[in-house]
């Protein structure tokens, strides 16, 4: 940090609580600063002051690391409430596949827009995506300020599969917002020579592999049926998880499958609305957790959420394991909290937003305790995660910016301009 | 209504879209125009126009019917997040109840207070509550402004049975905004005696009968063992469901009980969040509305919940059917939002707050549409239903007065107080 030394870009937070995330959960009274896109103090009030661009009176209210919304597909905005209470052959084959296939660039950069204004209003500071046209969906990341890593989503239907790698050395190069993880999109799209690609990659960077995996039990069924493996026994033996990686989804894990992934150190992402909504089922959160599987969250697609709000799957990860376990006991609001925040930044492999601590990214949020859902408070974690909503999101900062404070939007475009555009957009695609 | 003449109390909206849940979910262009407590006029702009007190601009948003909680336990908001993440026979005998038994009238009324203020920042404007210490639950209905009806909850340890007698004149006199229903506990909370005296009142007053039914397992099959018959065989046994009523929860139902409650037009109040978190269920809701049950929903109370939030209730409603029923059609977003509007005023005998129309209550909700999770407009109900969330509670009105408004409270207290107040009370009740 700038000791002393004056800046243009330092922020400080006062006269609140800081949940780190370093460890437990408990709220700290002590102050947070920001140097630029870096967290460079916390501790209690010092003599010293630098100083501040802007200091900020929390009144009471907690800061905590963003969420970070560890599986979704953010350009299918589109798609929300256009064909619900589908089944789900018929929602992919007549309503998605079509109107995905007419997607512009163009479409995809608006419609990433307005994912990442959601993203924001939940407190969530990073999205691991898996789509394409690629330069359009960074450009809309970084024209609004928003962090993401994509994730390579490559199937046997594409052209050119090297890509993969030019997009991996390409996006991984082009702005300290934007990441780009190894990745192809599941095993029902895939043949055998796109995985060994993939694993040839992952062995020529020590890159980490992500893909869907084990989302519904006739994916699985049909994997066995193919290779005589599931599909996470077979991605290990092709090698594909020789440096980390996961999968999203893990609906339908076998007791190998979770060694697999407890062995290998692999992190489960798990997407609790979107199974739902499909109907795909109810993931074993708390027996991955009991092995000791990595475990992040993610909202999956507005397609199939429909929303992208981190407090309605924090929510349903916890109740759902309640109900399924048949146990009230089931995984807490602690372990919860540490999977939407510190676990989803290491599956995103972004390590440095994990926490709340000196020389971490400024990816946090402002929580606002005087909303009636926080109160009383006995324990604020339990109230984040099973009362929480999105309007007790009073600010998100990514990289040290200010992208939404008080209902109010700062990505560098009007609001209402990001909705116009997208329902043109919208209007044009249905006529085409 | 008041055609053309002078009047203090006339609200108009205008600008935007009104849903109003007469019939089916569309959103038609018309204005909406209160007097007092009442609607009196809902078209198109018209050439004579009164004096209003206040014109308010809809910006494209959406006007409909408030919320209606079918069944909660309002003042048990002081027990959120006290005691997550334990077993329910330890969460009842450990914590709830050794608290409950503290509660003093000035506790339950600020406790109350509390919940109101979500309820209304949820877009709920009435709740069908059981609990106790009713005279300073009833104030605090009557002080914020709010409506409420109050379930007896008759149980064997009662010390004097006749107070349900009592209350049923009290409480349907006393205030517009209070009404009264008869009703008992549970089953497994009464004796056969108690059941016939509530039989009796509900012959005497021609009045429908509620309670919880069958919300577990145990409670169901300890009710067979009892009785040789179901909680629902049981009360219609006893002729409690002769002129109407229902059941909250109803989690267990067997074909018969379902049958039942669809002969007798019995309402069926489902809790979906609570059922998950205390691990009862999943509650049979496309088997009940495939049957012709009627169908209203409920947050229950804080402590099982933690959340008074109805856009979190009608998501978990209708995922969890598509889940349950493995289908991913089921229970659509109109029908979930006729359950949550229309259908709880049903339940609550509130006949007359369900649909925006002249002469019905101005018991009214205004969405705000432009928040990114509204965008783009596919479907309204359906955004309402699957990526609503308490950040479009753009305005709340209950008998025509605005409660709630750009996140600012309007219930005759500063709710910083109102939090102070119930955090304080809290602090007592623990140290007692």
């Amino acid at each position: 940090m700038t000791n002393g030394v004056e800046s243009n870009n330092m922020l400080r937070f006062y006269n609140g609580k800081v949940i780190t995330m370093n460890g437990g959960t408990e709220a700290v009274e002590n102050e947070v600063w920001t140097d630029g896109a870096k967290i460079c103090y916390v501790g209690p009030k010092r003599d010293d002051m630098p100083h501040f661009k802007r200091e900020i009176d929390l009144h009471g209210d907690v800061i905590m690391p963003g969420f970070k919304n560890a599986h979704t597909h953010s350009a299918m905005t589109f798609l929300r409430s256009f064909a619900d209470d589908l089944p789900l052959a018929r929602w992919l084959n007549e309503k998605v596949f079509p109107m995905e296939d007419k997607l512009t660039p163009d479409d995809v950069y608006i419609f990433t827009k307005l994912a990442i204004l959601e993203y924001i209003s939940s407190g969530i500071t990073s999205s691991f995506d898996m789509y394409f046209h690629l330069d359009a969906y960074a450009a809309a990341n970084i024209d609004c300020g928003f962090k993401t890593v994509i994730c390579g989503a490559l199937t046997r239907y594409d052209k050119r599969r090297e890509d993969i790698e030019d997009h991996y050395l390409k996006y991984n190069a082009l702005h300290p917002l934007i990441k780009y993880a190894l990745g192809f999109h599941a095993e029902y799209t895939n043949d055998l020579d796109g995985l060994n690609y993939i694993a040839e990659l992952s062995r020529k960077y020590s890159a980490s592999v992500y893909s869907h995996n084990s989302e519904t039990k006739s994916e699985v069924d049909e994997c066995i049926a193919r290779h005589n493996m599931t599909p996470t026994e077979l991605f290990d033996s092709i090698g594909l998880f020789e440096h980390g990686g996961g999968g999203f989804h893990c609906t339908y894990m076998s007791d190998n499958d979770i060694s697999i992934f407890a062995r290998k150190g692999l992190w489960a992402v798990t997407n609790p609305a979107s199974n739902l909504k499909l109907a795909s089922g109810i993931a074993p959160v708390q027996k991955l957790l009991n092995a000791g599987v990595n475990m992040a969250i993610g909202t999956d697609g507005p397609a199939s959420n429909n929303a992208l709000d981190m407090f309605r799957e924090m929510y349903l990860v916890t109740a759902l394991q309640k109900y399924a376990e048949n146990d009230a006991a089931a995984c807490d609001a602690d372990t919860v909290l540490k999977m939407a925040t510190s676990g989803g930044a290491y599956a995103m492999g972004l390590s440095d937003c994990d926490i709340i601590a000196e020389g971490k990214q400024a990816d946090m949020v402002v929580i606002n305790m005087s909303r009636p859902n926080m109160q009383p408070v006995h324990d604020i974690a339990g109230n984040l995660v099973y009362s929480g909503s999105k309007e007790n999101v009073r600010m998100t900062l990514v990289a040290g910016r200010i992208l939404y404070e008080n209902g109010n939007f700062y990505v560098g475009e009007d609001i209402e301009k990001i909705y116009e555009k997208a329902n043109t957009a919208l209007k044009k695609l249905l006529e085409r």
